[in-house]
C-alpha cells in the first residue's frame, strides 16, 4: 500500500493517448493519459468510463452535442456510448474504466494500446 | 451525462464523514466527504477502497504505520486491511469504491451512514 503522487507519475511519461496503470481498485483500475489532438470515434459496449480532468481541457464530442471538461471537473461516459475525446492543447486525464477496457473501445486501429504500463 | 465540478459539489455540503454520491461508473459509486478529526478503525471484507485527496491532509492510519496523503495524491486501501482515517484539519477527499461499501466497514455504530445523499 503506498501513496501515489499524481503530479509524480505525469511526469514520468510524454506520450500522448497511452494510459497508464497506476491502480487497481477492486475490478477496476485508475489511470494517467496525457491528450493533445483528436481521438478515434469509439465506444465501450460493456464499460462505463469516467474521464477526471487534472489539468488542460477536455472537449467530449458526442453525436449530438459535446461536452467541455477543465481541471476538477470530470464526465462519466455510459457504456454504449459513441464519443470522440479531443484536447486542444496537452490535456491530462485520471480515467476510472474496469482492466478489460481497450482504449479504443470496439474500434482497433493503430490507435489501440492493447497492453498498458504500470507507472 | 453531465459535467460534474467537485467544487461545486463540495459547495453543497459542510457535514463530515458523510459521503455524497457524485457519479456512478459501473458497480462503483464516486464519492465526496469532507474529513475532519477521527474516525473508527474497520476494515472492508470484499471492498477495495480508493481516497484521493483534493484539499487538506488525511492521515490513514494502519495497524503498523501511517501514510499521509496530501492534495493530488491517492492511497488505495485492500480488502480487508484494517484503518483509521484521521484529519487534523478539514480535508476534501474523493472516493472510489463499490455501491456495496458501508464507511464503517464492519463496525455498525453511530458514524456509519447506511443511505448516501446523491449530489
Amino acid at each position: 500500500m503506498q501513496v501515489v503522487n499524481l503530479e509524480e507519475k505525469l511526469a514520468q511519461f510524454s506520450d500522448r493517448w497511452s494510459p497508464k496503470i497506476v491502480g487497481e481498485v477492486n475490478d477496476a483500475q485508475v489511470k494517467l493519459v496525457k491528450l493533445e489532438g483528436e481521438f478515434v470515434w469509439h465506444h465501450h459496449e460493456r464499460e462505463d468510463e469516467m474521464f477526471l480532468v487534472l489539468k488542460g481541457r477536455l472537449r467530449m464530442r458526442l453525436r449530438d452535442h459535446d461536452l467541455s471538461i477543465g481541471p476538477g471537473e470530470f464526465v462519466i461516459v455510459p457504456r454504449g456510448v459513441e464519443h470522440l475525446p479531443v484536447a486542444d492543447a496537452e490535456t491530462h486525464v485520471l480515467l476510472f474504466e474496469p482492466r478489460t477496457t481497450l482504449n479504443t473501445g470496439n474500434v482497433v486501429n493503430e490507435r489501440t494500446v492493447a497492453v498498458l504500463d504500470e507507472i
